[in-house]
C-alpha cells in the first residue's frame, strides 16, 4: 500500500480526482447567471509548511487570502466572497488570530473580497483554509488549455527568491493584470506561478498539448536563473498570446520569456531539455 | 494574553467576526441571479477531534460531506458544488484517501453535490475541509432570526447518542425536509442540531430575541433526555412555526417539543432554567 510520500502531490491529486469533474485550472468555472460564470477556488495555509513560528500574523493573513486572490487573477476573474476555516491548538494566543482577522479586513478594503463565513476548530497546528467565490463574464475565463504553437510566453514580473526576500508574504495578487489581460481578448492561456516557472509552465503545456522553448536571457530574475525557474511562490501571472498581440501596460510591461512549440509537453531552456524539480508536497 | 482555551470557541468566533459581515446562520446568503440567492458554508473534519483512527474512510468521507449538506438543509437550500482541502501527513496511506473520494462520488450521485476542486497539502494529521456552494429561491432562505413568541418548536427526528450509535458517521442530511419546510412557507426559523439541542436552540433564541419552554416528555430521545439535550451531532433540523401550521409529511412527522416565549434568551425545560453545557471546541 502506497503512502502520499511515495506518490507525491501531483500523482495523488490526479488519481483522486480522476472520477470527478475536470480539475486542473486555478479555479473551477461553473454557470452562475445570464451574464457571468462563477469561479471557485480554495487554498490551505499550514504552520511549518507554508509559514513558520517566525511569520507575523499580518503576513499569515496576507498570504492566506492573497494566494486565493492570485487564483482569481489567473482566470481573469473578480473575487467576491471568502470563507475561512481556522484550525488552532487550545494554547493558541488569541491576539494572533485577531491580528490575522484585522489583515482580512485590510485586504477586503483593498481588493473587495469579503470574508462572509467560516469555522474555528481545534487541531495540532495553526492552519487557515480560505475558500473563494468570484465571477467572470460568461465564457471568458482564461484557462490553461488554450496555448497554441507559435504563441509567445509572458510573465508579469521578476521570478525567484520569494522565500528569502519575504515576497511570499507580501506579494500583490495580480488582479488588475488578470482583468486587463482577459479584456484584451488576445491571451490564449494563463495561470499563476506558485510552484515555480519550470513546474507551472508544464501544466500549461500538458493542458494545451504543446511544448515550449524558454530563453534564459529573457527571464526576469530576483537572484539566479535557477531560482527563477524553481523557487516558486512568485504569484506572478504566466500566460501565452500570439506574437502580434499588444497588451495593456499597467505601469510596467509584460515580459516575453519564450515561445510555444508544437512539440507536445517538451520544455526546452536555451535549446536543452529542462529538468523538473520544483517543490512538491509530500515528496522528500 | 488570552488563549483559545481560555476564551472558548463561541466567544472567539464572536470576537473575530465582529468587524466582518454578519456571520451566524448555518450558511451565508448572498446575491446570485434574478431568481436565486447563493448560499455558502464550510466545515472542517479533523482527526482526533471529529473522528479517530478507528473511523473507516467511508465514514470520514460521509461525515465531511454530509455536515456541509446538513448546513444547506438548515437553510432550505439546494447544494450545488463542493471543494475539498485535504491535509495529511507524508506517511498517510493513499488507499484511505481513495476510499474517502469514492464516498464523495457516492454522495454526489445521491445528493447532487459535486466535488469540483480543492487542494492537497501536508500537515500533522488527516483533515478534510469541505466548502459548499448552493442556492435557494431569492429571499426564501430560512434563518435563525425569525422565531416569534407563540410559535411552536419542532425537530425532524430523535436526538442523542449519535457518538455511541455511530449516527454521527451515517446520518442522512435532511435536504428533503429542509426543502419541503421552506416551500411550506410557514417556518419562521431553522437550523441543524450539531452541538446539541440545548446549545443550538439558544442560537435561535439569541438571533430572534425570544425565549423558549421545552417539554421534556415530548423530546424524542435516542437514550436519555440528558443525551438528547447535550450530545449533539444529531444533524436533525430544529425549527419554529406558528401553532396553526401544517407540514409536509415525508414518511414521518415533525415532532413538537415546546414553544417560543417573549422572555428574551430564557430557556426553560419543564419550567426550570436549562443549563448550557454542550461540547465546545477549546473549552476544557
Amino acid at each position: 500500500m502506497k503512502t502520499l510520500q511515495q506518490m507525491g502531490e501531483h500523482a495523488a491529486i490526479a488519481a483522486l480526482t480522476a472520477n470527478l469533474k475536470a480539475v486542473g485550472d486555478d479555479c473551477a468555472v461553473l454557470p452562475m447567471n445570464e451574464t457571468h460564470d462563477m469561479v471557485l477556488t480554495s487554498d490551505p495555509l499550514i504552520e511549518n509548511v507554508h509559514f513558520t513560528s517566525e511569520t507575523t500574523p499580518e503576513q499569515i493573513g496576507h498570504k492566506a487570502i492573497c494566494r486565493v486572490l492570485s487564483d482569481f487573477a489567473a482566470m481573469g476573474a473578480e473575487p467576491q466572497y471568502l470563507l475561512v476555516n481556522v484550525v488552532a491548538p487550545p494554547e493558541q494566543n488569541f491576539q494572533t488570530l485577531e491580528k490575522i482577522y484585522a489583515e482580512f479586513s485590510n485586504l477586503w478594503k483593498k481588493y473587495g473580497a469579503e470574508v462572509v463565513g467560516g469555522d474555528l476548530a481545534q487541531g495540532p497546528v495553526l492552519e487557515l483554509h480560505v475558500f473563494g467565490v468570484g465571477r467572470v463574464p460568461k465564457g471568458t475565463a482564461l484557462l490553461r488549455s488554450g496555448a497554441q504553437p507559435g504563441d509567445l510566453i509572458y510573465v508579469t514580473g521578476p521570478l525567484g527568491g520569494a522565500q528569502q526576500s519575504g515576497k511570499q508574504f507580501t506579494f500583490e495578487p495580480r488582479l488588475d493584470w488578470g482583468n486587463a489581460l482577459r479584456e484584451s481578448g488576445v491571451v490564449t492561456s494563463m495561470m499563476d506561478i506558485s510552484d515555480g516557472l519550470a513546474t507551472d509552465l508544464r501544466h500549461i503545456l500538458k493542458a494545451s498539448g504543446v511544448g515550449a522553448e524558454l530563453d534564459g536571457s529573457l527571464i526576469p530574475c530576483n537572484g539566479t536563473l535557477e531560482q527563477a525557474l524553481y523557487d516558486g511562490e512568485d504569484f506572478e501571472l504566466l500566460f501565452t498570446a500570439p506574437p502580434v498581440a499588444t497588451f495593456p501596460s499597467l505601469g510596467t510591461d509584460c515580459i516575453c520569456i519564450g515561445r510555444v512549440t508544437g512539440d507536445a509537453e517538451r520544455l526546452l531552456l536555451d535549446g536543452a531539455p529542462l529538468a523538473a524539480k520544483a517543490f512538491e508536497h509530500f515528496k522528500s
